[in-house]
């Protein structure tokens, strides 16, 4: 660890995050059975199937917010790194900290919007812990949702191929812009895009070589995962980058890059070309989905520009854009 | 809910705390496969064994105190969880939320510490979250740990039997002299009993009609949870109290009623006369374990004083003590 003490810029996901996770693990070094301990999810064979266990703490601000709140974000943040391991998620345990005075009106909102969304996917809440601090100690409220699922075959960060497309299952960034407008005062209709990716994994889950959801880092944190850990590179085509109007509009105005713009409800897949359509179709069902590259010998991922010119999309460094998931 | 805002009673254990946590439930109907949703972990059925799942959330101040720090504590409260339900815990997932300026040493401190006791009970940690917050919006770290494991056969919180004995792993209250000594400036050597109990319940989960650890709200609550969900009465002797001298001398002093102290490495069981003796023999190779009570026919929790009174052991109403655990 290089500076003193903890810096933003430690959890804003990309490089420095990265590095701070692994400082992190070197503390919990133990021989275990579990595969996949820096995927989204962990994995731990059971015989028949595989036990699939991941865990997600929020502090959001706002807590509520166009499109969403800090209970469908924990939900869907903890269901859809579930899903994009190929799992079926089966069960979420709930770790809510709230701060004393917080209002019970906000708490029941926050509830009902879990409990609509455990619903929707027919994930149950099946245990929690609730704690209840000193004013001052925590700011409102902290939600931790872990959850555990079942897969017989996992989709892993390390499975793009040579010769892959790369998917994205709707337009990118609106978590983002709904989030930034608010804190920057900016007018927009955009909502949060935050939402469940259950179903639409489910569907096409068996095609996909990989795939992520690209919250915290982006669009360019997790391709570079993609990459690094498929031993691949990728490489993009300006005009079919997968950004919202409103996420590129957002993004020239706060000189914050778009590539880091997290997304609460899409994934992005690789899968073989002769699958590509397949997936596609499956996906146009649910949301405008995309074809957005190709996996290609070499490493790093790459954006040709439609002046013919190319641009590495680098891991991002450091402190992103004001912490939003 | 009554009041319009959450208060501190809400969540400080007891009955105050048991009413929030059922209108917290409420919202989470939804018909499911897992059991157990009101014991310490939840179970669901995977055919020849059985998955069990908790979670626990962790602001503790301070955050290193004579004998632990938040780490341990959090890491033994999950392990401790699972352990007893009777099951062998197989992973944690580690969430930290750190506040930004929070020192490195410190950080180190504690990831040591949950190393440590991973490394000792053979629980790996698989796989994490880590968010850095602004100044202000924590009060430096919160830790959420969950954790899952497997078992064939559950100890249930309603399973104690008319004739059964009450049983104690260890005496009682050091973690909340250890805590509460440092808060109030009194001086004392004793440090807080926060380890793991998965070797001892290992050994005697087979003999055991019933378990709890007696963390949050004490003996007094996890008593009146075992004999109300088992439908019997709990009687005790004072003169077999498990409580230790300097948690008997604080809950004098402080005026706090010493069966809400919490302890973080000690387990409550009811099991058969006949196997009282083979397992008060096995937990005494490791603490000094104790025989405190029988059950009877009837319901709640009573003390027999030395004087030939009755005294019901009530589950306790609102704020108990500060918040350690």
């Amino acid at each position: 660890m290089e500076e003193k003490n903890i810096e933003l810029e430690d959890g804003a996901g990309g490089k420095k995050s990265s590095d701070f996770i692994s400082e992190i693990r070197k503390n919990f070094k133990l021989k275990t059975k579990w595969k996949n301990l820096e995927d989204d999810s962990a994995v731990f064979d059971l015989g028949k199937e595989k036990l699939v266990f991941t865990t997600d703490a929020f502090i959001v601000d706002p807590i509520f917010f166009p499109g969403g709140d800090i209970g469908k974000i924990a939900m869907c943040g903890t269901i859809n790194d579930l899903s994009v391991m190929g799992a079926k998620p089966i069960g979420i345990a709930l770790s809510l900290v709230i701060e004393e005075g917080f209002p019970r009106k906000d708490l029941e909102k926050i509830l009902k919007s879990i409990g609509k969304i455990s619903k929707e996917t027919k994930v149950p809440i099946v245990t929690g812990d609730t704690k209840v601090t000193e004013k001052g100690k925590i700011d409102k409220i902290e939600i931790t949702t872990s959850g555990v699922g079942l897969v017989k075959g996992v989709i892993e960060n390390s499975g793009a191929k040579i010769g892959d497309v790369v998917i994205v299952s709707g337009n990118l960034g609106d978590h983002a812009v709904a989030l930034l407008s608010e804190r920057f005062n900016y007018k927009t209709k955009i909502k949060s895009d935050c939402q469940p990716i259950i179903a639409e994994l489910k569907e096409v889950g068996k095609y996909l070589t990989s795939a992520k959801d690209p919250t915290r880092g982006g669009l360019a944190t997790i391709l570079n995962e993609i990459a690094d850990k498929s031993k691949v590179k990728i490489r993009l085509k300006e005009d079919e980058l997968p950004f919202g109007k409103e996420a590129v509009a957002l993004s020239e105005l706060l000189g914050i890059d778009k590539f880091s713009f997290p997304s609460e409800g899409r994934f992005v897949a690789t899968t073989s070309k002769k699958n590509a359509k397949k997936v596609l179709n499956i996906l146009n069902k649910y949301n405008k989905a995309k074809m957005i590259g190709e996996v290609e010998k070499g490493k790093g991922v790459y954006l040709k520009t439609n002046l013919g010119g190319i641009k590495q999309i680098e891991n991002p460094r450091g402190k992103l854009i004001p912490r939003i998931c």
